[in-house]
């Protein structure tokens, strides 16, 4: 197969786009349709800081790069969640993140949980006993707590997070298995301003993962290969398999997938419009962000939770 | 297994409702839910005339047999399509079909589409070049009118088809991945009267396909056991297993695929309500039913192109 650009031989074939690049032009193309995307969704301007919460993973990393090389204002969020897992995965994430910062001459915020709430992830999610025996629960809770005060505290107006197509397709299938309207009514590749909130953007979200992946590869960029080690077995890494096997039987589902959804969104053709954001949301009495539950948010009630626990 | 209603040894057991039940109950049991369903989806009361579409097939015949069992004022129909496969599909079902309606002493009209329109269906979609080599397109859009030109002229007010909760997750699924408004406004268990059409409804919509399986094997119905030789690697069969996959996983996930659909439809806070029926129709200049082409129905316009071509 040929580069549609300049015919020498391709290297990255997109079926769901028919398209294939060679490695210099799919270098190019990748920032290009990146810069698209976060104008068609009205995501953030050259003027914005934007806070990108990086893992150290393909996609987070990638990300960060494309906003750089596309001249954008973008710090780096790195979060220590303290997970292990066998890998020490979060030591081996933190690294790369930093060496890539480092290289690149970039600015990064590292925020520690175990120095700031008294114990790591894992431990966390023990003592507060939520999430049925995995911390996923909890270290979804506190990621989004900690990107949300630090760009607020901080100053950015924006909050930019790697999630790729096949992310979001994962999360539509679950929210359309459930039909969950006020999940359905509020996903999407920018989320509106809440109250002391940035807006929230997911600049990659019509790349496939294994496109970030080749991104990354072709950039030289080095990433953890491994996932957390507590995503094995979990939902959303059985819907995308789903979606993998109707991607594979039908090149462009999943993509179509998403961007229908999206359409159906803005055309009012078939959903009701809902200010969901701002529904029956009032500030937390101890961290001041914006939440549905009465009093505290579900945060700042888990730490209590867990600092009334004495110290074993 | 004991079933729950008598303590003796379970035959069927329903995981997604974690109900097992002996075969006499279990005989009871379906009657009494479709009779549920009915009222609930206000598909049909005893005072009306309904018209049952029957294949020959476990759905259709345990369809005609549960509602005169529940009282109801239920006739057949059976379309003769013509269709063989190598194994006399067509002949075979028909025989089935007039066996049971034999042994009831019920009803049935015979419609025979090559003494109608002059070919078998299978003739009929390759003269016409509609659905790419295979002949399911112009089988639906032909039993679709027949069904409807049969029921208003006979003066039945209801049509019922044997739709089990299969179908309905296979259709639905498919209309998902697409994110297609007009069939995901309109898909139900009961669509409303369009002028001069028949109510359709399906009142076995909430059945697994396995239940209607357990439900004639138990009551001694003989039934056509192959599927269409037509309907092999069709998109439906590709969604159903997808579909059988998810509920291995999770016993209950296609029900509550489907039923939350219908609750987000009724409660109005997902989906805008649209009078998708009577948009845009007007009665077919040839046959008089209602189409949104101009001129004549897919139907007219099918069977002109048809008759148009010299005999070979």
């Amino acid at each position: 197969m040929k580069c549609r650009k300049c015919g020498e031989k391709a290297s990255v074939h997109m079926r769901q786009h028919k398209l294939a690049l060679c490695k210099e032009h799919y270098l190019e193309w990748v920032p290009e349709q990146t810069e698209r995307f976060i104008k068609k969704y009205q995501m953030f301007t050259p003027a914005e800081k934007i806070l990108v919460a990086v893992s150290g993973g393909k996609d987070s990393l990638g990300l960060w790069d494309i906003l750089i090389r596309l001249g954008y204002q973008a710090d780096g969020l790195y979060l220590g969640l303290g997970i292990d897992g066998g890998i020490n995965y979060s030591h081996e994430s933190q690294s790369l993140t930093e060496k890539f910062a480092a290289q690149h001459d970039l600015k990064l915020h590292i925020v520690d949980i175990e120095k700031e709430y008294g114990q790591p992830i894992p431990v966390l999610a023990e003592i507060s006993h939520r999430g049925h025996g995995k911390p996923c629960a909890v270290c979804g809770l506190t990621k989004r707590h900690e990107m949300n005060r630090i760009a607020r505290d901080l100053g950015y107006a924006v909050l930019a997070t790697g999630h790729n197509l096949d992310d979001e397709a994962a999360v539509l299938f679950g929210n359309t298995l459930n039909w969950s309207s006020e999940y359905l009514l509020r996903q999407g590749p920018a989320l509106p301003l809440a109250d002391g909130l940035a807006r929230k953007v997911k600049p990659l979200c019509r790349f496939y993962e294994r496109e970030m992946t080749a991104y990354c590869v072709a950039r030289g960029i080095e990433y953890i290969y491994e996932e957390c080690p507590f995503a094995e077995g979990s939902q959303s890494i059985y819907y995308k398999e789903l979606l993998n096997q109707l991607e594979t039987t039908r090149p462009g589902a999943k993509l179509t997938f998403y961007l229908r959804f999206l359409e159906a969104r803005k055309s009012g053709e078939l959903f009701i419009e809902k200010d969901i954001e701002r529904a029956h949301l009032h500030p937390c009495e101890k961290c001041g962000q914006p939440t549905s539950a009465p009093g505290m948010c579900s945060f700042c009630r888990t730490m209590e939770k867990v600092s009334s626990v004495p110290a074993s």
